[in-house]
């Protein structure tokens, strides 16, 4: 199943928002298969496990991290192949988080006869599809908070200064983190201070969506986001953008949401739900402190990455990587749990889950 | 050597300004004695440890942290003891960092025709006695700033709220901290706010002495490092604090050192200077941003210790680590280097050197 779970790893930044699959396929304690879902639409990874195979599969085990499908979707249902293959027992590590195919096909496996065992690391497996997990079963992205900090909490001087807080194998990691994600949301100021491109620059992995969080229709015509074509544009913004620059951006090619406001400022869960309706089943938020603090209050976020560089900058009229009006007391605080420590040499990464 | 090592961290919070040492004899493949620096003023590890042995010590081999002594401080030279013993082989982890007894100790031994070897686990003796090189070398306390913060970089909510940030087993590990060293300072901002009393609270340790910088003479009489007697309390000012003020600190109980002005604050490098002359090895600041930006800033930082929380609060106007008016460009940074992190349940510490 560790097998397996390498292999569904593979699929990174390619399946979504389908999810992450690997299969190994065992005969006298001897792998003879293996296969993954490649890419979004292509065949699963059961399937490419049994293309794989040289031999005679009859009486062979199938070691596999998510239920294997049993309804016609982009392809046919993977429990049929399995049966007619001759597999005789079936390790699966985690059920279908579809409520509505859950458990359907470990059933027609067993009545067909198959062994059916479930739950090998079932933990890792929903770590991998923890995207897909959320997406299927809410429509809404699993949005992913990121920044970048000094040891003191900084994510600027009090000049604006920025580049670079963190160093090169941790900017490396946040463009695969990009390149894992169907979109990349920053507030309006990030534009127009740093005028990012917002692209994966990674080979092998596509430019997410860029999504520009614009209450009041601030974002420069001529910005990297707005000219650059190598990715999508979405400016989500309110009433409050004048129609003619509504009109110039989309006459430049840039989506423009004019949502509802909350608080004066973009309604973010209604953004969610409409990037969900999309088929959008991820986002990054590399905000600065005011859009973060918003998607924290509004509850949007699912987990949070913070690189942590070894400097300290001061000021305090510094930038932090959470702003607003915040928290009052300390025993209201949003919590993180799960925490995870990452090294990027000197650079620590921290990550972990919003408690909900 | 790594018991004796073992051995020496059990003087911790006890022997300053003097070393930690551990020593173990070895006869035959077999410990026969062991003994460590216990107290300051107290006989030293190799004394203790051939104290300790039941049985005939010649031809054994004597496993010493530092370097043992060859000269009349509190206690008669060790050499001389070694010597006298009968002890074969010496092994030494570290040199005296005192330059001018450095090798002397080893020189003797071996002009006593003792086998003398070095280096051996050099490094982490080191560590254990980082605060006494600096000492012995400079006069000057080494200085640890430690700071408690979520992990959005926030060391208080924007209406003030610090209690609590960390969690009970990181406050315990920051009293044992305080414990292991000989002064604790704050700004007179803390003392304001948290009316603090800045103890050590953890069984078998005794109080920092408790240092206030305040330039202007804002400490309110009635604080609790002015009331409470459990540790001594100084308080680092200018000739901006009226004399009036002084004297009625000073009939308290209250040490005052009036100190020269750098850019109209306390000189903290003459501050550093007067408490090494005092026999001050160590300083841990607990202070609020804007000391901890001044103490950085002047270079006067040995070790930071950064304690985070899996909090977020937020605010623009929130409380950060370090503050004051914080350095112009990332570039410029204070550097740290050799990180370490550890965790405290869910809480983190990332403690590290700043790089000079």
């Amino acid at each position: 199943m560790k097998r397996a779970l390498q292999l569904a790893k593979l699929g990174l930044g390619h399946t979504n928002p389908n999810p992450l699959v690997g299969a190994v396929i065992v005969k006298n304690g001897r792998i003879i298969g293996e296969g993954y879902h490649e890419y979004y639409g292509g065949p699963h990874a059961e399937i490419n496990a049994l293309k794989s195979v040289k031999e005679d599969v009859i009486g062979a085990q199938l070691y596999v991290t998510l239920e294997p499908c049993c309804h016609y979707g982009k392809t046919p249902p993977c429990v049929d192949a399995i049966v007619k293959s001759g597999i005789k027992d079936v390790f699966i590590a985690m059920e279908d988080p579809n409520k509505l195919v859950s458990g359907k096909g470990i059933k027609h496996l067993k009545e067909a006869g198959l062994n059916v065992y479930t739950g090998l690391l079932k933990e890792e497996a929903e770590k991998i599809n923890e995207i897909f997990i959320k997406y299927i079963t809410t429509k809404k992205p699993y949005v992913i908070l990121k920044s970048a900090m000094t040891i003191d909490g900084k994510i600027a001087t009090y000049t604006g200064d920025s580049k670079w807080i963190t160093n090169e194998k941790s900017r490396e990691h946040v463009h695969i983190m990009r390149g894992c994600v169907m979109a990349i949301m920053v507030g309006v100021n990030t534009v127009i201070k740093d005028n990012p491109y917002l692209t994966a620059r990674i080979d092998g992995f596509k430019n997410p969506l860029r999504v520009v969080v614009d209450s009041r229709g601030r974002i420069p015509l001529e910005a990297n986001v707005v000219i650059d074509k190598s990715a999508k544009t979405i400016v989500a913004t309110t009433d409050m953008m004048p129609y003619k620059k509504v009109k110039a951006l989309r006459d430049l090619g840039v989506d423009v949401f004019v949502l509802d406001k909350l608080n004066g400022e973009v309604d973010l869960k209604k953004l969610m739900d409409m990037l969900g309706e999309r088929g959008i089943d991820s986002v990054i938020i590399e905000g600065g402190g005011t859009l973060n603090y918003s998607a924290l209050k509004e509850g949007i976020v699912d987990k949070v990455m913070f690189y942590i560089a070894p400097k300290i900058i001061g000021g305090s009229n510094s930038l932090t990587p959470v702003e607003g009006k915040g928290i009052d007391l300390i025993k209201d605080a949003i919590m993180i749990e799960k925490l995870d420590v990452k090294r990027f040499d000197d650079d620590i990464l921290i990550e972990g889950y919003i408690k909900k």
